[in-house]
């Protein structure tokens, strides 16, 4: 009976300890989980620090018993410590602080990724602030404890974000929605840089609707604690200033925690992320890694890193497969994408103009934004989409797609129709060719979805090589030509 | 300069015209348009009579300024006699009664389809019933017009209507929401038969919530009139019965509206629709046809006839490029549709399984069942999504999908992803390789999607040849092993 240990109870460990039992219910798993929670969705924080979901445990993708039914073995409180590749063994320090060593016949590390702390005077070195000073990351459910006591000691209290990137903004959601008092600081010229400023900009619009202070183009240069709480010494457009808050977050970005596979002998690639070829298998023989610690393959780009629970999902279920002896290959992905924001949607998949221009394929990209009703207007309730997409002058290849609209336009399901596009390497022109849904309620004859890919062609058809790249065709697009 | 003529002012017609003046703005068009209501929605016509589009004017895709600013001349109660393929011309009847013969270089027939009368004494032949009587079928603005004026006359009255397809549910809806007493006669088994009875019957439980009386399996043999106004006897599985109405609406299904075309020489396949090349071309030269009218490429069953507006949307798009010299090739459709009736939302795409066995493709059809939240269940709001998917056991490929669920629950573009796969004939494991959006709100990791295709694959895997076609995995699926 094979072995297969995973180092991590997150989204990849679990899904590949979940797959090899689902292809070889002989195989014994033993998941090896630092903390006390596996499997807890790292993505629904946020709506455990805004109350709306009530019960920390609630987060658990599976409970403890459902996984025990799978007949997985997960060891809490378990850190694994080293791995040892000629022995294939791993070291792991028991919850009694007792070592032990455990014997994998093939290992997958998912050992997720780590918060980065931003060079800010006061969050690094001998000193630093951290949750007993109300200064938070926020990447572990003991992170998101920490928060939310912190949180009941300052009922309507003063919060700053530093950061607005999906965790900062649903984190802004999360502390309005909690009465707090929301100062969002951003270091770049727009909130959401993972989307086109213009459509950031709407975001920005919402926050502000919502109550939420935004400062962007604005550094945090240091951060310190007196008999008010905490200051924060800023920079930005109007010259340096000062935030004060009860209760700080900081939230912006990830970094893949590596150190242990590293220290096995594991190579790293794109962002200091662990190297994995096509099978997500290491350096190391009978060992993988997947989820946000590997390389990701893009089906644009190549190989990069780009940590998403849904990438984890999907490696983690390919490692698990090719730990019992699938030959299963990690197709990759095409940055896929959504976030709400309040009351707005916000996704995107494939490149954007600039990341496709950048992309060393010889791309000519061409950005078209057009805005288009979520359905048919005569029908009440019709609210408009913003899309913009990107695709390759010279081919006419679909590259990108970037969407906002109202929650219950339908964003999020409508940009996996460019995903799968994408994934087929379709062009622009060939969206035409979908045969999507349509009732007036929810939709038109040619979808919002096509009325920005026709808007791409025609701005392509009467464009040169030599002009701007970005053209805005603003307009009730699915009232008129197309339509 | 070129001269198209289409006729029929609708979807077919009007893509047409409007592609071909984009393709080449020398073209010189005209539309004819029988009535007094070019480019309207026939899908939003429901709407008006419910009273949520509360002027018919709205229902048009786009005023008579617009067409006129596209470049389009639209003769309005205009009604093609004959063409004459010889000579190139198509003789008219004026709104003033006179005679008129129009010179084409390209034609584009585009007259749609017509109400079907089923055989039921007092519908047909010598003193039918008709709108007069309270007898109405829908199709028509003019239709519209009139049964608007009859309910009118009978506010809070009876209304029953023959026929629970997707124009019967929408009109059940419609007239609910217009304080009618509404009775749903069906001849089939369940209601919405177009998609499986399992999903029929959670529809026939949402009529019945919202007060509808609903009789299925129960033919109408005679209306009549009487001093109590109408008299519908009926016979269904409770023996013969009777029903009253102050209103009746046929709604049976459409057939093609041939005859102009016929009788010009343009000959007639699947269905009784015109016979048209990849190219939309009939056997007459320069003639076209597009639309409902038409028959259908399905990318699945091939030669087929199946009125959409998408579909008439596509086909006139195309007809008209290869009208003004383009040389475009129509893709096909896969079947995708989608009706919202009350709160439920219902979708498919593809073939179901009998359809599938039938298609004469050597297909081995596999249909399974699944329930799935359509986002995290510990965000608030998460409802369940019902599926069925079809596919091939032998191949694996996807052939069709189903799925009901709440409106809101994004199921009109989740059904989108499951036709944009099909187009790329897809196996039922390859929708796993895609790149769906998430965020718990709105999703899950596997999107639900994802869970019921990798049900069916669970499902194939454990099932010999000689079993039931049909696999029901009713649970919460994307809490369980592949979340």
């Amino acid at each position: 009976m094979a072995h297969l240990v995973t180092i991590g109870g997150s989204d990849a460990g679990i899904s590949a300890a979940l797959r090899a039992r689902e292809l070889d219910p002989t195989t014994e798993v033993t998941v090896l989980v630092a903390d006390d929670y596996p499997n807890f969705s790292i993505c629904g924080i946020p709506y455990h620090v805004s109350g709306e979901v009530p019960t920390i445990a609630d987060l658990a993708h599976r409970t403890g018993k459902d996984l025990a039914a799978a007949g997985l073995t997960v060891l809490r409180r378990t850190l694994a410590t080293s791995i040892d590749a000629t022995t294939h063994t791993v070291t792991v320090r028991t919850p009694e602080g007792t070592t032990r060593v455990i014997d994998y016949d093939s290992l997958v590390i998912g050992t997720g990724a780590t918060s980065m702390v931003p060079p800010i005077a006061g969050l690094r070195g001998e000193g630093a602030l951290g949750p007993t000073d109300g200064v938070h990351t926020i990447r572990t459910i003991d992170d998101t404890r920490a928060v939310v006591a912190d949180l009941d000691r300052h009922p309507g209290g003063r919060a700053v974000i530093v950061g607005a990137g999906y965790i900062g903004l649903e984190m802004a959601e999360g502390l309005v929605g909690r009465g707090m008092s929301v100062t969002q600081v951003e270091a770049l010229p727009e909130v959401l840089s993972t989307v086109d400023a213009e459509l950031g900009s709407l975001v920005h619009a919402e926050l502000v609707r919502h109550g939420v202070d935004v400062h962007t183009a604005t550094t945090v240069d240091r951060i310190s604690r007196d008999d008010d709480g905490l200051r924060l010494a800023a920079s930005g457009p109007e010259g340096p200033r000062t935030f004060r808050a009860d209760l700080v977050v900081v939230v912006v970005g990830v970094r893949p925690d590596t150190r242990l596979a590293v220290e096995a002998g594991v190579p790293t690639g794109a962002k200091g992320a662990l190297v994995v070829d096509d099978h997500l298998r290491t350096a190391l023989p009978d060992v993988y890694a997947a989820g946000d610690c590997a390389e990701t393959h893009h089906r644009l780009l190549g190989t990069t890193w780009l940590p998403l629970g849904t990438t984890a999902h999907k490696q983690g279920r390919i490692a698990g497969a090719n730990a019992v002896g699938a030959d299963v290959t990690f197709p990759g992905i095409v940055g896929t994408q959504v976030v709400k924001v309040f009351d707005l949607v916000i996704a995107r998949t494939g490149l954007r103009d600039h990341e496709a221009g950048n992309a060393g394929r010889g791309w000519s990209p061409l950005t078209v934004a057009t805005t288009a009703d979520d359905h048919k207007r005569y029908y009440p309730g019709a609210t408009p989409l913003h899309l913009r997409i990107t695709g390759d002058r010279t081919s006419g290849r679909l590259l990108g797609a970037q969407l906002v609209g109202q929650r219950g336009a339908e964003v999020a399901k409508r940009v996996d129709t460019y995903a799968t596009a994408l994934f087929h390497e379709m062009t622009v022109a060939g969206l035409s060719d979908l045969d999507l849904s349509y009732t007036p309620p929810l939709g038109a004859p040619w979808d919002a979805v096509q009325v920005a890919t026709q808007a791409w062609e025609a701005a392509a058809r009467s464009r040169t090589g030599d002009q701007s790249q970005v053209v805005t065709t603003w307009g009730t697009m699915n009232r008129r030509p197309t339509d």
